[in-house]
């Protein structure tokens, strides 16, 4: 019997990669699809890849629109889904891809968001640690969940292992990350056409200013760093998907090379999404395009004393969608695989 | 009267881009262009951009076919212009864009390139720091002229002002750089496909292999580093042309934000192609598209405790043929400026 | 219990379509995939996307390693696959993704291949007329079918149905293609380049020497065409995967818009994977991008006489890996969309 | 001494593209810049790759601001120029690249663009033929000029040698163009985003109602047409920059493969900016990237009876600014060539 499931912004590029996926996914039926100004119109006339979709309407984004299901996916710019998921039955499960809780620093929300503080929910990236466990422990069996920010699971997901096992130090991280502008979603701006991106790389959010930088310190402290650091840049680049985020950390002193990558192999072994790349190996983002899978490639720059990790994620999939389904599996007690591929589109 | 000038490696990405700026430049004439596979070509039938220069045909590239030239530009591979250009007259203004003659370690080249090492001449970044002068004071009356690595420049002319000043640390720099597959040349390898690359960000020399870096080295201990690292990591990204670099720098501990500018504004004030943006801005390659500038951005990341810098440089120009050639107007006599233009070609 | 299957040519792009295809197929299991120069690495090395099947090492391709499998898909350049496959089981299905069984004249054979000739097999494209049924009929218990060359099937699906119908005269079609470079797979060819290829438009086999305009004809034939004849002009454009073909066709004198409009909505409305748009909607490659799905828009331009099609397919599924697969489905009696998605990857 | 010069809409792509060309050009001096929303900014904060012109600010789009130059070329929206520039005095060369005053035909305006109609100017393409002469003759003296729109003179260049000398059909013309998004401007809208352009082929305008078709066709009967008819398909491909147009034509029966060539041949021989490939040759976007050039290959497709014509030009350059300064360079008596390069910026 499969679980019926609405979602909330299905007009945008988050929502229309969570209907791609869902509409493979063997135990999921999307029943309803919600959005703004597109309210009235055929699903198929706003996202025409979703083919198999294509008998679905869309429909004001309401509460009523909402209730009702066994699953609510939520896919609305931060500060749309607070208000909105407050009103879902406790035992809706309800994913959101959104910002709205995904920090459990008030203060931090009110830095780097603002607005009406809604609290923090289990968070959708089971592969990193949380003391000592894994964020999956607090996944099974919940009913609220967020699902990451992109660019901070990433980031994440390529230092974690080597700070819980105490390898690399936790502040003065480097993180630069190439990405794809449809991590900023449909929004009309001119730094989002067309004309502007093509055949340029284009920074920005440059100095610490970036909304994702208190995520990703909140991981590292379930890592169990103190104070961590990081100096975060985001490079939009011409592609339309991906995030290729290269993460330097300063070697412990004394550390040996074998810790290093025992710390990354140890950690993702048995992970299904998660891959430790072998040594001289690094990914490209046409790897995971689509998948959801984050693949890790790590070197050690001895004459630097630095970790060098260079970690590929499509920021849709694993970095959004796909963490959303893998953490809705997980609570539902399904396999955590299903309707999830592990393989690229590539080329 | 026009200097007569000769192009060897006239049929590559370099070499096209020099004549291009060439075929603008009023005080030069193309008379020989060379190749090795294309010789007995029209320069036309393998640079069809060049319109104005239909009227070319590739030779050979062999020591007569460049000898008896006002100034021979070299675009060869390393380890070819070395010998070639041993023959050529003293009095033959030589500017090689190849590695041969960049590097004035033999260790380092030993250990980068290897093979015959012909040792260093003068460094064509003119705006580059040498003690308390610039490699401007070297370039004047030079007749052997190195023009530099393309992301080599581009990292030096980033950090430069700030480690001469004393505002920046000199170790543990960390640069990571979004680059176009024009500066692998027409090497037909699978990585260079148009299928591997577009759509995708693809890294590469990851951990400290790569062999701009003693180069950046080099330039800053002619900014007054002692044993200045970097860690640097060069990522493909799919625009045909262009080097974003983000260079972070550990901020020297008590340095004021005013005295972090002052340093950059004070080195490149004068400056007709480099500039440092006003705070709060920061480039784009396509800002730099086809022209011999380099645009910084600069921010102070305090959570961090670094210097965040972003500079666009096109790296067939800026960061290859119009360093050579703006480094030859030096030698020469003529305007710097002469047949370079400041402006990009955007979108 | 799942079909054996090996791959041939495993580590070019088509084969690496169908591997990412047959992996989340239900009846299949890939047992074996062969290479040529690659043979001896391990597929995920050479396929780095395919991390579910990263288990398979390359073989050489012979007959022997081919050999004792329900199922061989070939995906070698052509040429190569005649000989090779002549020496498998007649009961083993053999799907050959190659030009090398596609045409049934002789002549046209050796006009625009050349080489020996090795017959016509099941062509493999269900959708198309041949006569008064449908390819499918002839795929059905097939065990030799011949994947449609992409561009081919591609054209061929946009006008075939107002052929059949009589409604559009089968001289004079003019069809215009915007391609995306996977086509011509890993070929080391300068024009291949990203260099080349990235932020241009370029065309290639201009007038009538495209290999796929005999196959073209002979799919307008099967749909009743005397004699057609079709202006072909490809144009390569900056996207990995995707055919858009803008085709038109004169409309026969006196055929009203709603004969028009019927003749392909009643050849496709059946149909899982080839859709008739409504009218004003024209399909984008990236509606695709990944999916065995062809899209076709139409209009009719009365101030021209012309109905223009415009028919997006993605080169590698739908175009190629997708179709064998289809195709294979029907051969083998499973459900003819059983592992193909309708649904792009977008954006 | 320098001729002071306007530009209205200054902060747009086709305003960006006349200020790069104007000032590199010898007998030009911008004096002002005009803007709607961004009045009050610096140029530079909007168009960051026009360094030289760093000293400039955006005024509003006034006719007092325009007032008192000696040129003011002007690049606003359609229905934007012609009570702007009526204002004007008579003795100030005004170039409108918009489209208000590029049609003779007030049946057309009002079926294409509707709006008040201000009437049609010398039209600024000075290799089209008009009778027995060229544009270039109306251009003389000129003192109201309408630049082309992109798509129309591409298309007219291709095929109104053929047209003139009788050896094509002027009915039954079939266009489609790739084409880069920076033909759209900076217009707000979806479709312009990046993400819906990256790694996709999108159609527009489809089945005869793109707003160039009259323009096309006015200059089809400039070159001796009657009642040309052309099917005319747009395709936007992930390029910022470039048309590549394959216009077919029918070959008058009976004329000889000399004769087609020789039209062309003749018609551009003397031509600075406009040529016909030789045989077998056929140009790419990126040769003619930022060149106020055309480039035209034609080959004779003897199957289908088409004479096939694929022509580059940078939408931007020779299709709009570089087109109004080569055609205010007539008007004014300066060199035809003066400030404008036939070189592309490739790779």
């Amino acid at each position: 019997m499969a679980f019926s499931v609405a979602v909330a912004g299905a007009s945008g590029y988050a929502g229309g990669e969570l209907l791609r996926l869902l509409a493979g996914h063997p135990d999921f039926e999307v029943q309803t699809v919600t959005a703004h100004s597109n309210a009235g119109q055929q699903l198929i006339d706003v996202q025409p890849h979703l083919r198999s979709l294509a008998h679905l309407t869309l429909v004001d984004t309401t509460p009523e629109a909402l209730d009702g299901h066994d699953v609510v996916f939520v896919a609305l710019p931060h500060g749309k889904s607070g208000a909105l998921t407050a009103h879902l039955s406790p035992d809706t499960l309800v994913v959101d891809c959104g910002a709205d809780h995904r920090l459990e620093s008030e203060t931090d929300w009110a830095r780097f968001y603002g607005g009406e503080y809604f609290g923090a929910w289990a968070y959708g990236v089971p592969e990193l640690p949380v003391g000592d466990e894994e964020q999956r422990s607090r996944l099974l069996g919940a009913r609220r969940i967020a699902a990451p920010g992109c660019n901070a699971s990433t980031v994440a997901l390529a230092v974690a292992p080597g700070i819980r096992a105490g390898v690399i130090e936790a502040q003065d991280l480097v993180a630069v990350l190439a990405v794809g502008p449809s991590g900023a979603g449909k929004a009309l701006t001119v730094p989002n056409l067309a004309g502007e991106i093509l055949g340029s790389a284009n920074p920005y959010a440059v100095g610490g200013t970036h909304r994702h930088i208190p995520e990703i310190q909140q991981s590292l402290r379930w890592a169990g760093a103190v104070n961590p650091t990081i100096s975060f840049t985001p490079v939009i680049v011409p592609m339309a998907r991906g995030i290729l985020a290269t993460v330097t950390a300063r070697l412990v002193p004394g550390t040996s090379a074998e810790a290093v990558r025992e710390a990354w192999e140890s950690a993702y072994v048995a992970e299904p999404f998660v891959h430790l790349l072998p040594p001289g190996r690094f990914p490209r983002t046409s790897d995971v395009l689509g998948a959801n899978t984050a693949l890790i490639g790590l070197a050690i720059d001895e004459a630097v004393g630095r970790v060098v990790t260079v970690t590929a994620v499509d920021n849709l999939a694993k970095g959004t969608a796909g963490a959303a389904i893998q953490s809705a599996n997980i609570a539902l007690g399904l396999p955590e695989t299903a309707g999830l591929s592990t393989n690229g589109v590539a080329p």
